[in-house]
C-alpha cells in the first residue's frame, strides 16, 4: 500500500466543515483533538491499543494529489481545492505506544494542529485504531486463555481481505504465535504457518494418497488433518504414513476437548509421543480456557479473533478537546467529553500491579510516585514520525509487560468493570 | 486498487496443498469447489449477497509478480514457484448475481477448474463474499426498517479503512442513499453527504458564528447539527440564520424520537416547515423501526452496519464438492458438507412471493414450474468475467425485488426461521 494516497479514506462532511473554516478565518486556529474510548466494549476488563505504527504510516501518505483532488470538485470550493493541494500534516501527536493496555477516557492520540490540518484525519485515525484496537484486544484474552500454549491465526477468509492483514498484525501483536496471511508475512514479517484443508484429502483417492502426498513435499514435520472421514482411522493413517516422528495432527470438528484426549492415547500407544495435537474449528477466548486442561498443543483461531470476539469496533471518538488554548466540549445530554487537553499517569503498587489510570488535563497538579508511569509518548513532531517507532516485536512485549501488571481479576474472562478505574483530574 | 496484485491475500496452506498437490499429480484433477453458508446468522431470516462484483475484478488481479514469488520461496518448493509464475486463473465461475438472496446452501460461487487453479482462490473469495455478504444483509434490514426514509451510511471510523470503502459499496448495495465515505465515490460512484461535526461549532466562539460560516459556505440547504449544547436554543438559531428555507437540523444524541418531535413542533412553530430532520447516534435497524411513527426525515447509520448488526461474517465457506466428475464430502462428525456440484431454483407462488429454495446436484431431475427461477448466472468463463457484470444499480434494484419476493414474515426483524426453507434435492 505505500505510496497510494489515504487522503480519501475520509468522510465528506471533514472537507465540507474544512470549506467552511478556510472562509471564515477558523481553520488557522490551534486545536488539539483527543481520541478516546468513552467505555470499554460491553464486560471487558482492558483494551489493548492497536494500530498506532499503521495510523503514523499512513497519516505520512494522507496527501492529495491531482486524483484526489479531482473527486473533490464540486464537494468543496476552488479555495479549498488549493489549500489541499499543499497538504501535509505539520502539527504534532502524543499518544499510548501501541500495545499498551487502555481503559476509559484514556488519550490513545491526541493530535495537536490547526483546526484544518487535524480535522481532516479524523476518520483514517479512527478507523485504524478502532479496527485494530478491536482484533488485538480479544486477541490479547485469548493468548492469556491460551496459558502459553501457542495460537495460529487463521481468520483471513472471515473478514475483508485487508482488514484480514490487519487482523494477522494485531493477532501477532496480542502474542498469537503465526498467521496464515501471507500478505502480512510480505508487510510486516509476520511468521506464516499452515495447515491442510479437508479438500486435499478429498482430492486424493485416499486418506492414505492425501497424506503420503503431503508428507512427501513437506516432510514428516507437518501437521496432517485427520478429521475428514474417521479420526481414529485418520490418525492411524497418519502415523503408518508419517511414522512416530510425524509433526501434528489437527482435529477440525466435533467435540475437540474429547477427541483431543482420545488422540493423545492413541498416538501415544502408537508410540507418537512428539507428535502435537492442534484443534480448530470456532474456537474462542471461552472455548480455549476450556480446554486448558486437555492435551491440546496448539490452537487455530479465525473467526473470533477477526471479528473482535462479540466486539468489531473499539467504539473510539476524536473529539475537539480544545481551541487557542481555551478548553472546549459539547454539552448537551449524553456523548459528553471533557474539556481541555488531557495527559495520563497509571498508577501501580510496589509489587507493579496497577491501581488506577489518572487522566488530567494538562497542567493540573498530580502526585507522581515511583511507580507510576507516564503513559503518552511523542509519536509525530512537526508532522514526522518522533524518532524510529517501536517495532513490532517491542509493541507485542508491551502487551505482555501490560497484562502482567494487571490485578489478577483484570484477567477474569466473564464480564466486569475495567480492571483498574479511570479517575479523572481537572484542576 | 486497480493493479495490484491480490495473490498473497490469501493463506499459507492453500500454497503447500498446491505445492503438494502438483508434486504428486493430482493438481490437475478437475474440480468444483462451492461456496455456501451452512446457515444464516443466528435469527436472520434472508441473507443478501453482496461482493460479487468485488470478487470477480479480484481474481483478475490474483497473479504471481516477481514481489510475490520472492515471498514464497521457502514456502513452497521452485516447481511450485515455476508454477505460480504462469498463474492465472482459466476455470469457470456461476453464482447467485450480486444482490440476489441466499438462504442455508444456496450456491453462491461455483468454481470450476483444476484443482490447483481453484484452490488457491479459496481465501480471497471468502473474504470479499463473507464481509460484503455480511453488511449488505445488515444494512437491507436497515433499510427495510426505514420503510423509503432515505439512510446515510457514516461508519466509515469504526471499521478497517479499506473495509469502510468495501461497506459503503454495500450499504449501497442495500439501498442506503448516501455515503460519507469519499473513496467509495471515486471508486464505485457511490454519491456521497455529509453534515458536520460537533468540532465545528466548537471551533467557533459561538453556535451562532459556526451556522453563520456554514451556510455562508454550503448554502442554505445544508444540515445544521443542532445538538452541541441545548437543542432548543440550537434551533432557534438555526433558523435565525438560515431563515425557515434551511435545509435540515441533525440530532445526534439523547431520546432521538422524543427530541425529534419536539424539534419538528419547534421547526414549524417558526416557519421551517420543510426543514428535515436527521437523527443519528448508535441507531441500528430496531432503533430505525421504533422511530417510524416519529417525524424524522432521514437516518445516519455508521457502527451497526460496518459491524454487520451483530453479525459481521456471513459465515461462508469454500467447499470442494466434485472431482473429476465424483462427488466428495467430508464424512466425519459435524460440519459434514453434501457432495456434487449443485445448482439452485427459487420456486414462487403466482403472485411471485417466493415459496422455497431448491437447491439440485447438477443433473438431479427437478419440475420447473413457470413462477420458479434460475438462481446461478456465469460470473467467469475461461477465467474472463462473463460479459459485462451487472451495474451497482442494477445489483441493488436485485435486492429491492428480492425483498418485495419475500413471504411478509421473511421482513420481520426479530429472530426466526430462513424466510422460505432450502429443500435439497439428491436425485
Amino acid at each position: 500500500m505505500t505510496g497510494t494516497s489515504t487522503a480519501l479514506l475520509t468522510d465528506h462532511y471533514e472537507l465540507t466543515m474544512l470549506a467552511a473554516a478556510l472562509a471564515d478565518g477558523t481553520a488557522e486556529r490551534q486545536c488539539v483533538f483527543e481520541t478516546f474510548a468513552r467505555r470499554l466494549p460491553a464486560g471487558r476488563r482492558y483494551g489493548v491499543v492497536g494500530g498506532t505504527g499503521r495510523v503514523v504510516e499512513a497519516i505520512s501518505r494522507f496527501t492529495f494529489g491531482e486524483a484526489e483532488l479531482a473527486q473533490l470538485s464540486g464537494v468543496v470550493d476552488q479555495a479549498c481545492l488549493d489549500w489541499l493541494a499543499d497538504y501535509r500534516f505539520t502539527g504534532d501527536v502524543d499518544g499510548y505506544a501501541e500495545g499498551e493496555l487502555y481503559f476509559p477516557g484514556s488519550p490513545l492520540f491526541t493530535v495537536r494542529g490547526t483546526f484544518a490540518e487535524a480535522v481532516v484525519l479524523e476518520t483514517l485515525v479512527l478507523s485504524i485504531l478502532n479496527h485494530d484496537s478491536a482484533i488485538v484486544s480479544a486477541g490479547a484474552r485469548m493468548v492469556s486463555a491460551a496459558n502459553g500454549r501457542p495460537i495460529i491465526e487463521m481468520g483471513g477468509r472471515r473478514t475483508h481481505e485487508e482488514a484480514a492483514v490487519a487482523s494477522a498484525r494485531a493477532a501477532y501483536l496480542a502474542g498469537f504465535a503465526t498467521t496464515s496471511n501471507l500478505e502480512a508475512k510480505r508487510r510486516y514479517g509476520i511468521p506464516t504457518a499452515g495447515t491442510c484443508a479437508h479438500a486435499f484429502t478429498l482430492l486424493h483417492d485416499s486418506e492414505h494418497a492425501a497424506f503420503t502426498a503431503q508428507v512427501e513435499a513437506l516432510g514428516t514435520d507437518t501437521t496432517l488433518l485427520v478429521d475428514t472421514y474417521d479420526i481414529t482411522r485418520g490418525i492411524e493413517t497418519a502415523i503408518e504414513v508419517a511414522g512416530p516422528g510425524l509433526g501434528a495432527i489437527r482435529i477440525d470438528s466435533g467435540d475437540v476437548g474429547v477427541l483431543a484426549r482420545q488422540a493423545r492415547q492413541q498416538l501415544d500407544s502408537l508410540g507418537a509421543r512428539n507428535t502435537r495435537i492442534v484443534v480448530s474449528g470456532d474456537l474462542d477466548e471461552y472455548a480455549i480456557a476450556a480446554l486448558r486442561a486437555e492435551p491440546v498443543d496448539a490452537y487455530g483461531v479465525g473467526t473470533s479473533l477477526v471479528t473482535g470476539s462479540g466486539s468489531p469496533t473499539a467504539g473510539m471518538v476524536y473529539k475537539l478537546v480544545e481551541v487557542d488554548g481555551r478548553p472546549v466540549a459539547k454539552r448537551s445530554s449524553h456523548k459528553e467529553s471533557k474539556g481541555g487537553r488531557k495527559a495520563a499517569l497509571r498508577r501501580h503498587k510496589p509489587t507493579g500491579t496497577a491501581l488506577e489510570e489518572v487522566v488530567h488535563v494538562v497542567g493540573a497538579e498530580v502526585e507522581e510516585g515511583p511507580h507510576d508511569r507516564r503513559l503518552q509518548v511523542p509519536l509525530l513532531r512537526g508532522g514526522q514520525p518522533a524518532a524510529d517507532g517501536p517495532s513490532l516485536e517491542e509493541s507485542r512485549q508491551r502487551v505482555r509487560d501490560g497484562l502482567v501488571s494487571l490485578p489478577w481479576e483484570g484477567l477474569k474472562l466473564s464480564q466486569g468493570e475495567p480492571a483498574i478505574p479511570t479517575v479523572y483530574v481537572e484542576k
